[in-house]
């Protein structure tokens, strides 16, 4: 489908990997709802992943960049204004990593310097994104800008471990800098909170296809893939949600406001049962 | 602006009654974006209306129907589907009333009669509307139902009075048929949580100016408008939005996440020092 | 225990059935906090209970009660004032019934008078009380307002039906009243929100049993009994607790924070691989 | 006054300061009620403060700690389980400082070194204890961790700056360790989000005087004093609140469920009108 919804915007999009991520999703959509981008992701994955067929696909230039990196960060704008040819409308941030979750350390055996590491790269570095626009003045009045995260922030899913804090931490910022994005440049920052996805990336959560199918089950409408949470983003950033702001979006079938469901509360009695 | 994004998809749209009504301007965009629908409100409401006017412009049919009346929803429905050619694709509930309120009954001394009554019309209407949908199965697979509600479900505005817990009882139901209308028919069922807006209904509410003016200082981008929720309610008629359901989505320049602005902080604090 | 935490206290308890009601075993703790009640019910509801035998434990008075009549609640609040001899520091609120559940109509199907009667008994009843109590300034300073509600009111659990709708009504009662009881009379009002509990009157929500497990193997601390919830209603009628008010205090072992716990999750894979 | 509740308690508080501290009104009241405990600060802290005035009085023991040192924390709660004759029950979490705020940094223009560092203090520093309670298996069956937090985790309060975003990664781990230490060791783990106080900390916050002033008249019942809060955590420590866990608990007079109060909208609308 394309409604032409995004023609003349300008954006850039984070963490792109491969075909499986959402962000390559919303990249091909935004390609074909007319809006203009570039993709950037760290250097070392960027190595790992095909972003260049993404980028010869729509169209697009990529910019290495470490998203903890100011510098890189200031570089990654200045050029991206300049290679789009004006400020940006639109700003996806999906970037997240655990050095604990890879490394197998329990939530109770945290080595906290990979735990500031991640938090540095999921949470912070969304302030240090936005202070970098900010500063710059790089969005445009109206702008859009959008951070993924996960109901783990609100509710606890063990095996996410430090995660979630690192989730809870972005959605705040989302809130805090949203106020002075709005009121004094009149753009927009919001959350989308995904159902749980089989991305390359989420992939490495303990457990992971157990977890998919109970959130399939519990949700009326299933689980949501990478496409539809590309195309709800494209609404997220299109002129019709333009007033929606500080606000974390589920975006997961109706998981979150579930207490259980029949097909849940079944499995689990022929479970217990056994 | 339009983009297509409801192109051949129809629907019923309740509480229409004069142009500053946000039913009235969601039908006009809803019209824009390519989609067909009936218009109904309360007989009365009808008479005090201008909604031939909207109907004409629309090219849409008037159905009048007291949403507290099986009888009459049932009517509605099977006319509409009639009408316009096949099951629905779209229903937006804009309904409420307090007795109370109109008469001037403070909280702390309502006539329950007038209570029971508003909770009918506000919030019952939603589950009847609903419950004959359901029945009816006039829903098409990845349908989508919007009831307009507000934040005093969750928070105390003194002077709403009765309709606080009129919204906070239609957001449950829209939580619980939403479940069921999810697994059994791929249907979609939200909420949407608008700004104070200066309508001809909620200027009912006593003290309302002050208050618009509260929310919009508060509110990093301001109050949303009337237009500014038919452009996001039809976002969440359109297929961009389809695995997002059982949710209350605030639309109100970001109120709802707020705890002071600088703007009303400064107000209050010459307010008090006087 | 006894810590004489509630000595020279006086109030209404609403809602004691049999000694597996919350309300029987919290009549109990507070007798044992030194403080005094008169015990009330609907009057075929003392028939069917064994109310008497509490009573006299406690050295109550039992007043009948429709709570739906304001007559009755009247008549109850000014003799409970003379028989305690003064005015009012704790009311409990326990009272619930869904005549669709009763009669196995589902949420899909409902019988709206039997609807109304529901919302009238379960959720506009707490208004009754504590308008009555407002208007007739039975409650002294510093009071404390607690009714009983369940997490059915945020979140689906499909056999809970209308009573969800019911109990997001209640809760939004005691916010909407808490604050003119707040700022007008000094005296607190909150929802306690109960793990599922093995009553007389719960059971008759279809797959109890089923879910009574579901909710204790997701719970970190397991279900919450009648016992505890009776302990913390004391605590929440005691001076420790004077500045918590609009507030839903879940007392759940944790259900209400979890996304999911090993245990459903093993439980739940065990069930869907069969 | 004086109950008994903790009689034959012991724990540890963290972050008394001064007598306008919650820790140090929170220790008195511990005492009072029967608890025995060790005090602890940082030794900058301890050095400015008066505590050893407080550990007298209390009969306590102070060990300073860095509560970023897993050292010093280790160090800490070996000593304490000695002093005090056996495990733990309870445990006052109740530090924070934003070295941003300190050097007058605005939230668009943070120095993240500091800001690292003031999470690493303010909330990383939560888990540490709790990590080293947990592998010292320190804590008593039925034993109460409590942080202390404030609401700007959830909504904007624009001089708060990154102490926002702190609380709500500290809420979050109080959720995500709240899980592990329930299940595995029977104990409960709850923040406790107070109304703004006039500390000798909280002061160091801009406009804090205007801020105290609006959320006294937001509130039904006014702020929470310290006092206040030191009752409220003494009954969150002791037998009655054992099924509360994973909870933020809302401790300020009603300010976090009103939209906006009489006194509040009065004060404003003269403020505007000058």
């Amino acid at each position: 489908m394309s409604y032409n919804l995004l023609k003349g915007k300008r954006g850039i999009i984070f963490g792109a990997l491969d075909e499986n991520s959402i962000a390559w999703k919303t990249a091909e959509r935004i390609h074909e709802e007319g809006g203009t981008f570039v993709l950037t992701n760290a250097p070392v994955a960027l190595r790992m992943g095909q972003i260049n067929a993404l980028a010869e696909k729509t169209g697009s230039q990529v910019i290495p960049a470490d998203a903890t990196s100011l510098e890189d960060l200031e570089n990654l704008i200045e050029k991206s204004v300049e290679i789009l040819g004006g400020k940006l409308d639109f700003v996806l941030h999906s970037i997240g990593m655990s050095i604990n979750v890879r490394k197998g350390n329990s939530y109770m055996d945290q080595n906290y310097d990979w735990t500031q590491k991640g938090t540095d790269i999921s949470a912070m570095s969304f302030h240090k994104v936005m202070q970098t626009l900010y500063k710059k003045d790089a969005m445009n009045k109206w702008g859009s800008i959008v951070a993924l995260t996960y109901m783990a922030a609100q509710r606890v899913f063990p095996d996410y471990n430090d995660m979630a804090d690192n989730k809870a931490y972005l959605e705040s910022v989302a809130r805090s800098f949203g106020y002075f994005f709005g009121k004094d440049k009149t753009v927009r920052v919001n959350t989308i909170s995904q159902s749980p996805t089989p991305t390359t990336a989420g992939s490495g959560v303990k457990g992971f296809d157990g977890f998919i199918a109970y959130a399939d089950k519990m949700s009326p409408l299933g689980n949501a893939t990478a496409l539809d949470c590309a195309n709800y983003t494209v609404a997220m950033f299109s002129d019709l949600t333009k007033m929606v702001t500080l606000q974390n979006l589920f975006h997961d079938g109706g998981f979150s406001n579930m207490g259980v469901s029949n097909e849940v509360m079944e499995a689990f009695i022929k479970g217990v049962e056994e």
